[in-house]
């Protein structure tokens, strides 16, 4: 018997690094930046061959979900779940996964983020399917782990057991250790070295019920809040289920679960993972000329390479310039050096400082 | 007696190199580059104290005339002249100095460019009035020399005899000895060691009939043509002065005239002149704020210095670059290196070849 799956798209983040274009309403998640389609739409349709729609659900927050609503008009009204308040990962699986249980006990959790890249989606699926299984036949947690491709300060990473890893569903699962969170640059180098450490990849499964279980024992300070929020999500009372986003406290499942619980399983994530972090990242996605430009919009480039451009509406001439970023939406444009593009985030905090509304 | 000053605006230019706010059918000298106003209402503006509006007179073609008349609508509509064809400024020229020799041969005619900036403008028409009277009194064509700032190899250049200047109306006037084409860098240098070379400032004085005289005696060739301007004009006959202009030959002013003619004086043209070249010349024109950026527009600069931003309708934010142009129109965007906005020119060259119109 093959495990029954249920998506939990995690879509309520609110990022500022693809300011001009990511703005307070408008996150990452719902933006068309490594396809046509929006973050959102690509991590819906590369599920949809594994998971039926009736059983893929969003959790954001109001805002958010009428937005959802128009971008995913296949799935069920009912699947967008609204979280009531925000309070980081851990209340928002913990009511999604109420909903599920509600449906199924044995349902499997998958825990998704909204705003990821895969670059291989069969391969993605394939993980997701074994994955599944572990969680369904095993008392088991899941997780992915991506193969770090350079001592990175911004991700945290997951110490595993290299040795006798067991095969679920034609894949290997490897014992998990510990979660380490964001390490200092030579802590990074030396988990890369040693070959026993994958980056987190923020991804996880669980059956409901085992989640119950787990959480009971390993966090008895949020397990009341689980309790009410089934009875909430049974009785469909908006009311009950903000009184317990009032109280519940903000944390993290890495922090409040995954971190804690004993007998985690992990499968290397190799699919062509991108958490697209920043601008720079789609310079290695979006196709590139002879002259390394990327853009998204008709340019001309005169000694001009390694550009990252975002202009569909425009033409955009570069003259003499290396290694930009330029970004230019309705109302605002941006020129950045690739390599700060980590400081677009602290163009955002200027502008709420001035208090300017306008642009954020 | 003072003189009857007649004031001949150039105003059929066609630049590149403000690309992308300049086009073909937006000029230079039609664009709020240096002020909120046009360079050719600047330009008529900063005569309006000296030289009366039915004086002031413009020549370009059909097209651009239908823009003046709406950029000036206090000068006559008479006054807007269109030259038929363009033949660079010896024909427009002659044409402009008909119209006021038609209407007082004894009158003098300045003829100026549309699109330079004056950053003195009571200096200027100081000098204006004295180029004016040394062109009333004497048999002289007359000129304003530029204080070369650097050996530039864009400019022509006015070798001039520096002992015993004339004194007209308060102000020295030097003998021209010859007019020199751009030169080679070195012997720009070399100019600029001497002190008795100033830049061409392609502005011009003479008497209506003097000029006739002089263009009998220095331009057989053209002097034909001169008479046939001359019936033409005074017969108001559009189609007589069409044929003149497919007939004559195009040639530039100074080279038909300027360069063979003797007894040309000159005086320094010390009022604050710039041609305004390209986009960099901007950056010594507007005002710039502590970290060295110019705009036109709101700006937030994160460690980004002495760029010059034109966006009147955006934020732009620039993090982590310097020296960069950066130009915004509606249907177009330039990211430029600051030194080498030179090429704008071949990027209007690059949208000709591939057979666009749409940006040029």
């Amino acid at each position: 018997m093959s495990a029954p799956l249920y998506a939990v798209i995690m879509a309520g983040g609110s990022g500022t690094r693809f300011w001009p274009l990511s703005r307070a309403r408008r996150p990452k998640q719902f933006l068309p930046i490594v396809s046509r389609k929006t973050m959102i739409e690509e991590t819906v349709d590369r599920l949809r061959p594994l998971v039926r729609a009736d059983r893929i659900c969003t959790i954001a927050n109001g805002d958010q979900t009428r937005v959802l609503r128009k971008l995913l008009p296949r799935l069920p009204r009912t699947n967008l779940l609204v979280e009531p308040a925000g309070r980081n990962t851990a209340p928002s699986l913990m009511l999604a996964t109420a909903w599920v249980f509600n449906r199924n006990p044995k349902a499997v959790v998958a825990a998704l983020p909204a705003d990821h890249l895969i670059g291989d989606p069969a391969r993605f699926r394939e993980k997701l399917k074994a994955g599944a299984e572990a969680a369904f036949r095993e008392d088991h947690l899941v997780t992915f782990g991506i193969p770090p491709t350079f001592p990175s300060t911004g991700y945290g990473y997951i110490h595993f057991e290299k040795e006798d890893p067991r095969e679920i569903a034609g894949q290997p699962f490897h014992k998990v250790h510990a979660f380490k969170e964001k390490p200092a640059y030579d802590q990074a180098v030396r988990f890369l070295a040693e070959g026993s450490y994958l980056w987190n990849s923020g991804m996880f499964l669980w059956r409901a019920d085992v989640f119950a279980r787990k959480l009971e024992r390993h966090a008895p300070d949020l397990f009341p809040f689980w309790t009410r929020m089934l009875k909430a999500v049974a009785q469909k009372s908006g009311t009950a289920l903000a009184a317990v986003f009032r109280e519940i406290p903000s944390i993290s499942i890495d922090y409040a679960l995954m971190e804690k619980a004993e007998g985690v399983l992990m499968t290397e994530g190799d699919f062509g993972w991108s958490d697209v972090g920043a601008w720079s990242s789609l310079a290695d996605i979006w196709p590139r000329g002879a002259d390394g430009n990327a853009a998204n919009g008709e340019i001309l480039a005169l000694e001009a390479r390694d550009c990252l451009v975002y202009n569909p509406r425009k033409l955009t001439a570069l003259v003499g310039v290396k290694d930009l970023i330029v970004i230019e939406t309705e109302d605002a444009l941006l020129v950045c050096r690739k390599d700060l593009d980590q400081k677009v985030k602290d163009v955002v905090d200027a502008l709420k400082k001035k208090g300017t509304k306008e642009y954020v």
